[in-house]
């Protein structure tokens, strides 16, 4: 192992007088939860105990702490390497994490996206655009019935369709049947369309919960799966992707992080831990992160650094079609655009009409450079 | 399955003029996520959707709002639950989980802790006190150096030793070479003091480490463990004791992240999804715990309500032996006191003395009823 440094940025508020020794606390909480007049190993003191980086002022009251902490302390536990980041400090409310920088080699151990964007286009021939994708709900449907929201979907030209993140292994609406409408519907209209709708089912329990409906996603011919990684625990995303095989499209379920930044959290440790496209609100809709958020989350998954593949950006919660052509002139081709309830509100339209027309905006998008 | 409904209040920030249909929102958002009007299917509107069960003022510009979903949207499924709980409502800065309350089938079905506060005791041999309990720290001794302090803390009349949350298999002290060294020190004490103290590991990794950590612990004969369920994932830790055959020591590293008041996750999730005994930052120590937080968080572990056993409670977080008799006094004999780095702070009393003081206040505390 290299001895690599971790770097993690705090936004503390904290009045001048008290910030050194709040940052100082804030360091040894991370590591060794002892003072320093209590460490009497100089192994401790020299290669546990990490250094403060950076500090400066962050508005009235606040600052923005750069740790840089030595990277033996995560060793190469993805559970550990959160304990680092944001273990004892989660439980203290003037204490955000914001952002968080690996050295490459510990990036690459935990091994992050296994696909990425590249892998995505790949597996769907979607080239030179934006994807288009929406969900599968409501809850309570039955299998067949969503098989044939489904069908409609993909008659409409979709590109992805995905289970909402609430469709489990329910006694109304069971996974396998589900799978298997599912795919029978995209095969079906690709008869009629020529080319194949990728299904993502969402993947949702315990551990052995997850890998039981991996294993049976995969037989029955799945290409790419959805997680809510807060949900599963990010530890278990990282121990999934070794072996799954297949793009996931990570959630923002129970993600709601008040003192963790998007950035840092959708932005820099759902693709860390092995996310290939991350979903997250987008500005303007029925959640809460501002445009300047979006950006930065968008720049983070796009450019992850060393080590790390480029994630596919997934902007939904209260997307249309008409606001299509804005959000891909924003954010260019690189990017699945999810739109989710206003394709099942009620309407004159055909449902697999509006689909047209949804993908059709992106289809015909042309992208100035 | 019984046709229970899981009850979850929130607490919501908004206006008079807004409450209503943000309470409507909220309950759409956490299952079908779709406006009412997009639901065509009879078994959707009548036995997904919930309903809003009560909705109060709660001071200036917040409302409590109760909602009460069929227990069908969560199934068995751990992770779902917490979906429906609060998947995508994590997400609305406005709203807060403050407290959850699940008809006892479903908690029969999660299992709740499988020895909690009776299977600690009976353990330990500890009756009709508090229990005393300490931490191996810093991250960064060796397993001897570790082994050399568990054997001063249990020489000392320690109740239970446990390794920080920080303490994984790093390089420079691995799991299984810890755990052996800690084993013997309790195993070699005991022969001086003709009591073992019970010595309980840090689990932490990906669920799959975990397993090999507590297989491996198990076999070298140690009687409890810790983890910290936001770290490994709340459905893991369900998923875990139903075959470790262990109490569980719960810490709250990672867990101050969510909008979840410590009653709701603490308190009512961690020994819902398996914990028997829950470690929590004091009032008055370095975290945000206030008095009353960690008054109703206590009340939550001890009555948990039907078909989960009681939890036992553990103050930790900057407690000191001069403390004792007061937190003693106000929580009575069911509790485990966890002092930490006052024990290891510099001193001219040698550590076993100092442990045999902190042990001394707990044995010797006469409880008034």
């Amino acid at each position: 192992m290299t001895h690599g440094e971790i770097e993690v940025d705090y936004r503390v508020r904290s009045t001048p007088a008290e910030i050194e020794g709040r940052a100082e606390a804030l360091l040894l909480e991370q590591t060794v939860e002892l003072p320093r007049t209590c460490l009497t190993s100089a192994f401790v003191r020299e290669q546990i105990v990490g250094r403060l980086a950076a500090c400066r002022p962050d508005g009235e009251g606040a600052y923005v702490v750069t740790l840089a902490q030595p990277e033996r302390t995560a060793g190469s536990d993805p559970a550990q390497l959160l304990n680092v980041l944001f273990g004892n400090s989660s439980l203290q409310p003037e204490i955000e994490l914001v952002d968080v920088r690996l050295p490459a080699d510990l990036a690459a151990r935990l091994g992050g996206p296994r696909f990425g964007t590249e892998g995505l286009r790949a597996l769907t021939g979607v080239r030179d655009r934006a994807f288009t994708a929406t969900a599968l709900k409501p809850m309570g449907l039955s299998a067949s019935e969503l098989g044939r929201l489904c069908h409609a979907f993909a008659l409409g030209g979709i590109d992805v369709v995905k289970d909402d993140h609430g469709l489990a292994d329910h006694a109304f609406c069971g996974f396998e049947e589900r799978v298997r409408a599912c795919l029978a519907a995209t095969a079906s209209a690709a008869e009629t369309t020529g080319r194949r709708t990728l299904y993502v089912p969402n993947l949702i329990g315990g551990p052995a919960e997850v890998r039981r409906q991996a294993a049976l996603a995969r037989r029955l011919g799945v290409g790419a799966v959805m997680v809510s990684p807060m949900l599963v625990g990010l530890p278990f995303l990282a121990e999934l992707v070794r072996d799954l095989g297949m793009p996931v499209l990570a959630h923002p379920a129970f993600a709601g992080a008040q003192r963790m930044s998007p950035l840092a959290l959708l932005g820099r440790l759902f693709p860390l831990y092995g996310a290939d496209a991350v979903i997250y609100p987008n500005a303007g809709g029925r959640f809460s992160y501002s445009q300047e958020t979006c950006d930065a989350l968008v720049g983070a998954l796009r450019s992850p650094g060393a080590a790390i593949r480029p994630v596919l950006p997934v902007p939904a919660g209260g997307m249309k079609t008409e606001n299509v052509p804005a959000v891909l002139k924003r954010l260019g081709p690189d990017v699945m655009l999810l739109v989710g309830g206003s394709l099942l509100s009620p309407s004159a339209v055909p449902l697999v009409e509006r689909c047209r027309q949804f993908a059709g905006a992106v289809q015909h998008f042309r992208h100035s450079q």
